[in-house]
């Protein structure tokens, strides 16, 4: 057994039921924003409190690769905008034709109606050059700054803020308009604002572009088992 | 105002201070765990409400492109084990002089101390040939598979499951012990079970490894600023 000491482990945290209900509501109720956000400016002791929770995010060899580039300038925005729309123009005339006008119709982003933009990075040499659970899995940084906005998304979801991920634009456009040295990796482009009304399932399900599968499909016991999923 | 109808949406659900405070303290008490985990197998209800809130994680264009497979076999586990005893070592050469002693006296996975081992991938094929939000940031779907992580560990810290993520492994070791696909990518090994105690703040810095920064130091206003982090 470990002797007490600054680096033995202590009596975990439990969790009550109603505590952890909250946790599962909260993943739960989790939503992909676009066209719900109210134009209040993000409190920012609770900008604050969400930013932390993302801070507080899993990362390799705790190198905390991430930074958070708030955005809230209209002309700013509007550049954004301009990327994502060209962007999306060439987005749906990549589908077949049968799904092009469904595409055009769906909301995809709230760039310009979201009060907070906040990009979310990932800093190729942060920890220096040889990273604790980094060398064999270089990618391990990027995925740090993923969990990261889930931490964000998850947060700000308690506090009654709605999350967008904007995925739909060419990087070289983002890069510049937000001056990104070539070190740096843009991991998400997040919508960020108030929400008192959302959609009661994934607002693609709920418009017919995509549907769930039961969680039963995706577990598998031991190793992969050819599926229907498989091409 | 969208008239109201399956497509519209709806009061988002409220959290009260109790429950915010449940999500900021279940992402506060996360651990990446390895040596803490407890025999007791997962009870089948637990593991089913954790998968099932991974399975709940945003995903592009609602790919859900994930795939959990539950390792419990012993002489499977001493297999992964070996790939990650090969790779630790290799890793431990890669560090300069000073740190290779510090580094071999860390626990690194808890691979065959945990009861299960879930292996988190992506099928880099899921949702068909075009998916919205993917075609510009083909990357988006092993991210999307990252935040089923963040939520499957969440879910897991609320029930009093610990996680802990192993990166350190050759990639091919692992396909062939999981036979995978060429089209299925490997996110996340997992080591998962019951803890009742865990270390007060992240191992790493605990133990002197790494140290964590303010928050703030990794805020940013309208852009990239240099920082004391770039190169």
């Amino acid at each position: 057994m470990p002797q007490p000491s600054p680096c033995a482990p202590v009596a975990a945290r439990v969790f009550s039921d109603p505590e952890r209900q909250a946790v599962y509501d909260v993943i739960a109720h989790r939503r992909d924003v676009r066209n719900e956000f109210l134009p209040d400016a993000i409190d920012p002791q609770v900008l604050h409190r969400i930013l932390t929770a993302a801070h507080m995010a899993p990362s390799v060899g705790l190198s905390q690769p991430w930074n958070f580039i708030l955005i809230r300038d209209a002309a700013q925005k509007a550049r954004v905008k301009e990327a994502f729309s060209q962007a999306n123009d060439e987005a749906q005339a990549m589908f077949p034709a049968a799904k092009r006008s469904a595409y055009g119709a769906l909301k995809l982003e709230g760039i310009e109606k979201a009060p907070l933009n906040i990009v979310v990075t990932c800093d190729r040499t942060r920890g220096g050059k040889v990273v604790l659970g980094r060398t064999h899995n270089p990618e391990m940084d990027l995925y740090s700054s993923v969990c990261a906005v889930q931490n964000l998304w998850l947060a700000a979801r308690a506090e009654g803020v709605g999350v967008g991920w904007v995925s739909i634009y060419h990087e070289a456009d983002l890069r510049a308009i937000l001056d990104l040295p070539p070190h740096v990796a843009i991991i998400a482009y997040l919508c960020v604002g108030y929400v008192d009304q959302l959609y009661d399932q994934p607002e693609l399900a709920a418009r017919g572009w995509a549907r769930q599968d039961p969680v039963e499909q995706v577990i598998m016991e031991g190793g992969w088992q050819s599926q229907s999923h498989d091409p």
